[in-house]
């Protein structure tokens, strides 16, 4: 009988809810390269060594269901970043490179783009470019995401042929929007949109004034490099407050860098991503509390790196280390590269203590990378390096020295520098979430979203 | 409005539902290893090269959530598959190693006998020995899975002494059921239980007579390698059939194997495997059909080998050779040891015709490991031996590189011959699978299990 009720009573809500069923807030969220292995590794990132159990993440509270993420046939099963975001912004299955294109490179409709049209504010916020090729398939249509210029010249140029698409766009980009031949930020400023160039701005957007904010050339620091390691999460919040209104509004967010730290096999770097993710996703949890019109939606386009959760046949992953750092391994290895490698010296960058093996392998490793440096100099100064390889930089030699040694702390396994097929993760929460439920394809996620938007 | 109106259909059924609501029958099933990205590349391998589109399969259809695997604190985050069954099947976190009992060695009741207390016909059918890891954690209790005769032992003794667990039990164990010291198969006869020995067998189970069928000395040969290529299935049509009865019944099943592809990082066994385990599972997609009061639930207990769908930095994974192979890598490495290898002997064993540089590779290993062996026999019968080490077998230096042809032609990865964290996938249909729905801990799966059958 206590069943019986109980399932009235979530009938009863079912059906109030119901009637105010379509959200007029849509969120999507895009961990990108974000595969299974990565919000399972978060779990135990973020546990609290100093109680028993292993705390529950947000990721945890919201899983849904998983996701297919293959291109299409011509591109085999193994999607890239910018097949994968068309998939997931238009509907459509293309070729991996494709930006909002399908495989005859005819331009497909994105949900933002849906989204403006139904009176919709729209927005996208991420950590790299902001013309890179997920944000670029909500935005843009163009046969290959290594145009990134061209990308760049039609978010304006459509905003000022009356293809307004974005009310906000928040990320990096200054190479591409500050050029010599164009200044794009500049064209923007005059078709009306406020600019700002640091994460200061980010607390005074003015609210009926669209926005575009670029914080970095390129992609965004590191997590673990940047003045904010919450940045995602703070240009996050600054987002929903400015798009709020009447009509509702879409909005992309992306994590880019989880994928960037699985390319470069960086389990520190892919954490500290996870945990802005992370951090975003709470603050919207409170969101959606307190706007419960909104609905959420977070998964990922592919995995990256083959990123496995112990290795080497020993049954153990130990992210302990992690938990502490405070600097990418890219930069403490360009740190070990200007000074004397010494137990105090590698203690600061890495915030914890060296074993003496794992300090002589740095320092051998360094020793060589200097040595064929030196070896290429003085064979430039005879005349004589043409015949010889240029030998690589010392500061990288020592990143895959540094990476190599977390790994080994940690038993974190890579299979690749690329992506992988796995299926991937999808969380959802607020009204309709329960459409998410179950394995999808990536191209249903976007076929849902534009259901909701009211498109048949 | 014409939401609304489906909602309160749904909401009506879901009360027919609630009222008619346990399940008479449950059907467990562990695919062991069988992280996520096993599912996902049978849909590769399972693929129609022939239509434009990748097919859906059956797990693609009941894909309900994800689970994540942890052992007891004690063991660190990558379970094995002892604390991973104790958790399935007691709701209770262990040790690595542990088998039904707690991390105090303590002997912790299952699903399983549970059920059979509550008056539910009760069996096991795995691939593996019957006294392996999973079907043990479910009726027995061992401070080591590796006292596989003392928990044989057990099997028997709990018989005799009136604590009857299963009416039926298929798979393996010739070894440790029909030892020197002790013939468990006889003393099953005498408790009344119908034995059989081979395949052909289960075609005429008698209905009310306790079961023991036992078809190899350990575990099952290879899928692959096997007689019946879909033995899983044909053991579990075997089982229901036997198993039906007016108080239902829980039966464990277990696809023992795609761990052991896992483990010796031979993805050809592992589909084959996978292959078996989905016959299986659209043979109880047409079974729950006809019985809807069954409710099937499947789960892995980990994930194994760090397998990645794509490596190396290609963005590519290619299953085709896999899905004409006849043999197990294994077997076909046998072969190759046995007769001299040229083009149309490997292409007999791998059903694929072999490249010049795969042809030469499989020739030269074989010589040089050849040579080890001669050698190593020349130094014996020179009374010299004993400074070296005993060379690898030929067939077992042949198996490896077998299984590397393979993972090039295929870009498969792996990280490990041991165990991973990620989280797995968790599949359901029936009565009350969407109890399952979203992200759970193993020990949940349990606990929902002993709510179905009763217990609170
Ligand atoms: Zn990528
Ligand atoms: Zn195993």
């Amino acid at each position: 009988m206590k069943r019986v009720l109980s399932t009235l009573f979530l009938c009863m809500s079912s059906i109030t809810y119901a009637k105010t069923s379509a959200p007029e807030n849509i969120i999507m969220i895009v961990g990108d390269g974000m595969g299974p292995a990565y919000a399972s590794a978060y779990r135990y990132f973020h546990d609290n060594p100093n109680t028993p159990e292993i705390e529950q993440t947000v990721f945890d509270r919201h899983l849904v269901g998983m996701s297919s993420t293959y291109p299409a046939q011509v591109s085999g099963v193994v999607t890239d970043s910018a097949a994968g975001a068309t998939a997931l912004a238009t509907g459509i299955k293309s070729y991996n490179g494709a930006i909002g294109v399908d495989v005859d490179k005819k331009p497909l409709e994105s949900v933002l783009v849906w989204a403006k049209k139904q009176g919709k504010k729209t927005g996208i916020v991420v950590t790299s470019r902001i013309n890179h090729a997920t944000p670029a398939s909500y935005l843009s249509h163009n046969e290959s995401r290594r145009n990134y210029d061209e990308i760049a010249d039609s978010y304006v140029d459509d905003t000022l042929n009356g293809q307004f698409k974005a009310d906000l766009m928040l990320g990096g980009g200054w190479k591409h929007f500050i050029r010599e031949d164009r200044n794009l930020v500049n064209e923007f400023k005059q078709a009306g949109f406020h600019y700002l160039d640091s994460y200061a701005g980010l607390s005074k957007l003015p609210k009926n004034q669209p926005v575009l904010g670029l914080f970095a050339d390129a992609g965004l620091p590191w997590a673990l490099d940047d003045s904010n390691k919450h940045r995602l999460s703070a240009m996050t919040k600054a987002a929903t407050a400015h798009l709020e209104n009447k009509n509702g509004y879409f909005m992309l967010i992306e994590a880019s860098q989880v994928d960037w730290g699985g390319h470069s096999n960086d389990i520190a770097a892919a954490m500290a991503e996870m945990d802005d993710l992370a951090k975003t996703l709470e603050f919207l949890e409170t969101y959606v509390e307190k706007n419960p019109n909104t609905l959420v939606v977070l998964t990922a386009d592919h995995s990256t790196g083959g990123f496995t959760i112990g290795a080497h046949g020993e049954y153990a992953w130990r992210p302990e280390v992690l938990r502490t750092m405070t600097m990418s391994p890219e930069t403490i290895a360009e740190k070990l590269s200007e000074k004397a490698i010494n137990q105090a010296y590698a203690k600061s960058l890495f915030k914890f203590a060296l074993t003496e093996v794992e300090l002589a392998q740095l320092q051998l490793d360094k020793a060589e990378a200097a040595a064929e440096v030196k070896a290429y100099e003085a064979a430039k100064a005879a005349g004589k390096a043409k015949k010889m390889a240029e030998p690589e930089q010392v500061a990288s030699v020592l990143e895959t020295s540094v990476k190599q040694l977390i790994d080994k702390r940690t038993n974190t396994g890579w299979t690749s520098g690329g992506h992988t097929g796995v299926d991937v993760p999808v969380f959802a929460f607020g009204p309709q979430s329960e459409r998410f439920n179950g394995l999808q394809d990536n191209t249903d996620i976007a076929k849902k979203i534009f259901t909701l938007l009211g498109k048949n």
